[in-house]
């Protein structure tokens, strides 16, 4: 019936999708994924995901569960929740935020997203228009180039420094940044680097960014999960400064990204964004956009305020012995190197260097290899901006941690250039 | 501190998003709602929306509650799923849906969306291109309109036509289809006018499509939901006619539109979507947009397997009782005529005769002095496209509907125009 008929179709496919999906995270890691041997008795190590919910050791609290429970069986929230979120959550992020904060946070400035993916998309669709262009940090998460080359909103770079902790280069963004610069994006604890940024530097990026008239976007979903010397600080106790929107969700601090619940915030005690129409461009976005589940909102307020400091405790210590071990593990491995010990979320960065390395070629190369030959996965720098690096995650389960980093040095024993 | 500087900043809202968020059902009920007298002791009655969850006659069944209890404290569903949705999942909707159709879809024709919104937000976004344009109904669901404006997608719409039962104008359809026209848009069981298609009219419009060489988007988020002659015939049943795409969700048959899980669907045994790029579009679409969360996925299999005709009759029963209603109360209140008995879904559009009427402007005055007046909310047609026309919703628990509906008699009582 559509044989010889196919050009009669009017319809193709619109190709701003396939610029903006080319390099997400998960495209890579299936890719590397691919390669792996199936008659390979071991287990398949996952050292590239930013997920460790499925190891018994992160599972999330009970509180938690019968919060989300409590709220489903009650059936008060299976209808549609108001577009910006429901009040009593909205209430409690507000709370829960303003602990670190020296001002307070109203209901009015929480907005409920799903996850901290949807706050990221709100917020890039809200700054776009025509000729604007944003600053996003190498390396960085690349879920901001694809939903920015999608709005068709122009994105620089400035580099983090390995030299300097992986703090901001900021003359490269005073120097990136014109008279159509809207905003920067700033991720801490860091993804993919493991750092935590002092307080001093990330005055300075306020400090930067408003002398530029650019507003910040923090990017915090690994707020709390710090275990290094630099306590967690958030960007928005510069909203004085700048304007800060801070994009978050309880995915990773309470191990749940399938829940799919998230926030954007406006810290800004001067009302600029408001001034400038970017709250109603929130509100116009979420007004067209769906919203997260009505009644894990609902669990907001109990998960929030009920969560003690047994569970956080728990979760930060597994990950700073897993820091550990990764830390010191890959100095074992000469072929890749640690520049700076993780001090936060579940990353860390290290640098290949191929000269110690026979017959790999590149960053890919290795992952491929790896995965053929290892069951290990890991993800290649190029992925979040950086060839010839990897992002390895140590938030899983310790024995698999110590299981998977033995296997890469024996990939790199076999594949080490003869002296 | 921002007195006098505020011209510097780099920043301003994205004009796209105003415009696109202009007329949504949300906004207009909203500012309906607002007029509603606060000291009136009586309770307020909803006959705007379409959202039963909250009556007790429509509570959703304890096996989908259960359902997602189970998911949810297995604890296996915390982490991501896959973008393009949980295979269990797809493959449960794909035997569900083919229950009802000549052939049988297989889970990768489905993709999981949250609610049957996002549904609509990714194949008219999949389907964007440079002077494409789309055909909507008129009257219709003004998400459609909201999302091409924020795609730019051009928008031109055909009549449903009152005198013969809301069926599509369709010498209307083929005079405004030119080369750039991608697709058209079916919604049934109808929102907001609550009819239901026949077989032969569906088979037409199939046909149309084929001929002018546009894909049908098949918006059957209401599926099943029909009490009169004519039953439920899924628009996939002509997929070897012409490609359909068909979004729908468990939001309104099981009466949980709260839960944010819906699906798309492509109908399209000769694969002609995969040939033009759609299908990579939709998956690159899903890409880098945000998911249901996974344990509410996770759900669905038992959720779709389940639930029994028990419920599923106890559900279309009382819409068809609250039809019933409707319809001969409107009969008793001369200034609005309803053309059609609605069959299906949860909607009857009724025309105002403002000749009638002493003091009412249009449609907006009426709903405005009905809710300041009489604590009824009623949505204005002009927010699903047809001037002077409301839509009523049945859904509703019956004794609210009578005592609203004999609200609506008073109310014309108190402005009739004197004879």
């Amino acid at each position: 019936m559509e044989n010889g008929t196919a050009e009669r179709w009017g319809f193709r496919g619109n190709e701003v999708l396939s610029t903006a999906s080319a390099i997400t995270i998960r495209g890579v890691l299936n890719e590397v994924m691919g390669n792996i041997n199936e008659s390979d008795p071991r287990p398949v190590i996952p050292l590239g995901h930013g997920d460790p919910s499925a190891f018994p050791c992160f599972r999330t609290t009970q509180i938690a569960d019968d919060a989300v429970a409590d709220a489903l069986r009650s059936a008060k929230f299976n209808g549609y929740a108001p577009t910006v979120g429901v009040l009593p959550a909205r209430r409690a992020i507000a709370d829960y935020l303003s602990k670190d904060l020296p001002y307070k946070l109203s209901p009015g400035d929480i907005y409920m997203t799903i996850g901290c993916t949807q706050a990221i998309e709100v917020i890039l669709t809200a700054l776009t228009r025509p000729k604007a262009n944003i600053l996003l940090p190498r390396p960085g998460f690349p879920f901001y180039e694809a939903r920015a080359a999608y709005s068709r909103l122009e994105v620089r770079h400035f580099d983090l420094l390995p030299e300097k902790g992986w703090e901001l280069d900021l003359d490269a963004v005073v120097s990136l940044a014109d008279e159509n610069t809207v905003g920067m994006v700033v991720i801490n604890p860091g993804n993919p680097c493991g750092n935590v940024f002092t307080y001093q530097h990330l005055k300075m990026i306020a400090e930067t960014a408003k002398k530029l008239g650019i507003l910040v976007i923090a990017d915090e979903v690994y707020d709390h999960l710090t275990f290094g010397s630099n306590p967690f600080v958030p960007m928005g106790v510069f909203g004085t400064i700048v304007p800060v929107v801070t994009v978050g969700s309880i995915s990773k601090r309470w191990i749940v990204p399938g829940w799919r619940l998230g926030w954007l915030v406006t810290n800004d005690p001067n009302g600029i964004l408001e001034k400038h129409g970017i709250v109603d461009c929130i509100k116009g976005f979420l007004n067209i956009s769906s919203d997260p589940a009505t009644f894990i909102q609902a669990a907001v307020p109990q998960i929030l305020e009920k969560t003690g400091d047994v569970f956080f405790s728990k979760i930060v210590n597994i990950l700073r012995e897993a820091a550990d071990v990764c830390y010191d593990t890959i100095k074992e491995i000469p072929c890749i190197t640690c520049p700076n010990k993780p001090e936060g979320s579940m990353f860390v960065m290290v640098k290949l260097n191929l000269s110690l390395l026979e017959d790999i070629k590149d960053d890919i190369d290795f992952c491929v290899k790896l995965a053929k030959e290892e069951s290990v996965v890991v993800l290649p720098g190029v992925a979040v901006g950086l060839k010839n690096w990897l992002r390895v995650t140590f938030a899983i389960e310790p024995s698999s941690l110590e299981e998977g980093l033995g296997r890469i040095k024996v990939f790199y024993l076999r594949h080490a250039k003869k002296q």
